[in-house]
């Protein structure tokens, strides 16, 4: 008998036993592929890896505007590739060992509930007290004509496992993710061609940051067609029609689907048992606890935030009220970031939520470029700091900002969030200098 | 009759007289050479400048490890110091702008402090309410024989003002602004030796932070001798006495005296009025007023923190209370940043500082090899983020981090320290991911 089986090893379920470990609790971790899920395997980490090397070559061939004369600079994407599959091991080992220090049984294999206190892998069945779900997602295929069995077409799976990168590519979805392969392949030099059915980029990110990524990214040569949508696939040409209700064909040497995720909630016997879900996902209290007491969620399968950070923190939530501790997974500081260069980082509300929730705020966007850190550091192009706080009370509610360093920046104003400080309280804080962190703060000011 | 007169115009005096000039007051802001102080001037801001290109140097070379192959990289520093100039005249441009749009009132000119009430500038006289003393500090010349009139020995200000860099420096003094120059130098490929009296580098500076980036500029190439004393200087030639009592001397094309700080007391008429002042600095109380309740002073002046953000936040605070706001300058949470490469960054309480008052607290040391984000961009070179925390009540006291974006994620730091927090409500918060910020996070969970 386990205290704790939990289905599925990426950053809700390896964080779960790892903290369950931590109490002392017995832990059975059931993965059917690789420890780390889709953020160490196919998501975050290998984009990042590469992100950051494709950024490196973009940065050699501007030096020249920070004194340094680089002549000869090339991407050698094999390499990089190479680097990025060590790093994974390298990772995915670290998992391991984790996952070893803390007790936790391993095995891998698919698992489906039979009972709410037993779960079967292949002929072996489990006992245990509390089920923890952590199956997580997968990418959203949509029902285009010519998108199945084609070659060309690819998700964030496929064009990670490809040795040679594409001369062209056409992104369907200009999401996140479809966007941060945009930046990668157009820095390494290649054509890339986005369309996207909203009328911006970056999905529910405060429309003014993605924009301005949107234009660095238009001046590196990516070709944008938004409000679009595609008609049919063929081979490597995708027909789409514009807002204008002009139907154009382009033809790329790869096609990414990007178009979002589906919740992995088939064949592992939520309907056995009765767990509550729907297309979105396993529905959970803020405890993580699904509608029947002793089995939990976290993680994507619960359509929350689709964030590996979201996901450890829910399914630590789980454990901490499984070992006795109430704590409850707030959801007012969750930060998010888009990895282009320059980053777009984000946490609390936007402005267009404030509105759809009826709520009196005041705002104001500061130019990085009034930072010494930032002039010294960049070529002095546009970006900004958008800060929102309550019209009355004047609490911090949310900052969006992008340009260097957002992706570590953000966690300071996420405590700020957390903790409900206020513009004055924040005025009062003391903020490194020359750093770019200091416009959070510069921002206060203006936010009377 | 002005409500303030200022007298200089650095990170203390130039954002009190944006401040009071926001309240509404009639202020006189009195500067005798340029507006920006040393911060702009002659320290943080040149130096982060030219260590931002050296850096883009050093990190082309490296680029081999990302994928990258750069034939060819040159640093040509007659571009480096245009550039960093043209930055300066933007940013007290900038400066200049800030006190036009607060009706700040600038004056080039020495100022004297005549009365209570009023200061002088040459033959003109002006009354006030309020006198801000922001005179700041200059470079500590060491009385070492051969020092003086010696061609060859520059201070901070001297070193930024060639035109070609030296082949060999030789750093008198392993402080925060030695160190920086050190690497500043070693990364564009010159010949640098550092001289300390002290057994650790970087100052007060958590020494293990210290230690990790003196084996990083020793892989450089520079040479350290440390607990060791100068005793002479001869053109390029210094003589010093080591540990183990053996003198040596060597000989370097420049000599940096780096060797602390002066603060600017003389010639303003201290003793005039009767302010209570030493070699230390002015006397201040939490509100940086000084003895005499309409004289406050603020900055390296009054010989607490020598550093640009606390002088700010503390002229801040002398016009809040002037202007009626009851506001302390709290000192717990003041982060400070060492702009190497790899970057130092600490905020709050050592571990030595807790041995020296008697605090017993937990300490742990997280490995930044467990974070994703830094094994994708970086060698995986040893970095870690030092945390410490009270051993009864978990708040959390300090935080020391040395690796890539420290400076940034300092402030999250910062604002855990101020608002109290302990190592459970840290647990609680959301950190993005993949970052290196997470390693603050993570390490809560080893703080038990």
């Amino acid at each position: 008998m386990y205290d704790i089986i939990i289905i599925g090893g990426g950053p809700a379920g390896y964080v779960a036993a790892e903290r369950a470990g931590e109490h002392g609790k017995k832990v059975l971790l059931i993965e059917e592929d690789k420890l780390g899920g889709v953020c160490l395997n196919t998501g975050c980490i290998p984009t990042k890896s590469m992100l950051f090397s494709a950024k490196t070559y973009n940065h050699a061939l501007h030096a020249e505007e920070f004194g340094v004369t680089i002549k000869d600079a090339s991407f050698d994407y094999s390499k990089v590739k190479e680097r990025t599959e060590n790093l994974q091991d390298k990772l995915r080992s670290g998992i391991a060992a984790l996952m070893k220090m803390n007790k936790v049984e391993v095995i891998k294999g698919t698992a489906k509930i039979t009972t709410r206190h037993s779960v079967a892998v292949g002929n072996d069945e489990y006992e245990t007290q509390n089920i923890l779900i952590c199956t997580g997602s997968r990418p959203f295929i949509p029902p285009i004509e010519g998108l199945k069995n084609n070659d060309k077409v690819i998700t964030n799976v496929g064009i990670l496992a490809i040795d040679k990168m594409p001369e062209s590519l056409c992104i369907i979805g200009g999401g996140v993710i479809g966007i941060e392969f945009a930046n990668l392949y157009a820095m390494a030099g290649k054509k890339v061609t986005v369309i996207e059915m909203l009328p911006n980029i970056c999905g529910a990110t405060d429309k003014e940051l993605g924009k301005t990524v949107q234009k660095k990214l238009k001046a590196m040569g990516v070709d944008f067609h938004l409000k679009a949508t595609v008609n049919k696939i063929d081979d490597g040409k995708v027909s789409f029609t514009d807002k204008k209700d002009k139907t154009t064909t382009i033809e790329a040497d790869a096609i990414l689907i990007a178009t979002g995720r589906a919740v992995n909630t088939e064949n592992i016997g939520l309907e056995t048992i009765g767990i509550d879900f729907d297309r979105k996902g396993i529905k959970v209290n803020e405890k993580a606890q699904t509608n029947i007491p002793n089995v939990w969620a976290a993680g994507d399968v619960t359509g929350r935030w689709q964030l590996a950070h979201f996901a450890s923190r829910q399914a630590t939530v789980a454990i901490n009220n499984i070992c006795g501790r109430n704590d409850i997974c707030r959801e007012d500081a969750v930060p998010s970031v888009v990895y282009t260069d320059p980053e777009i980082a984000s946490v609390g509300i936007t402005e267009d939520i404030a509105k759809e929730r009826g709520i009196e705020v005041v705002t104001t966007k500061y130019p990085l470029t009034n930072n010494g850190r930032y002039l010294a550091e960049s070529n002095g192009e546009r970006a900004i700091c958008k800060v929102i706080a309550d019209k009355t009370t004047k609490q911090l509610l949310g900052v969006h900002m992008v340009g260097p360093h957002s992706s570590e920046m953000i966690a300071a104003a996420a405590v700020m969030i957390e903790t409900e400080l206020t513009t004055k309280d924040i005025e009062e804080l003391i903020f490194p200098h020359p750093a770019i962190c200091e416009v959070i703060h510069d921002a206060m000011f203006n936010l009377k």
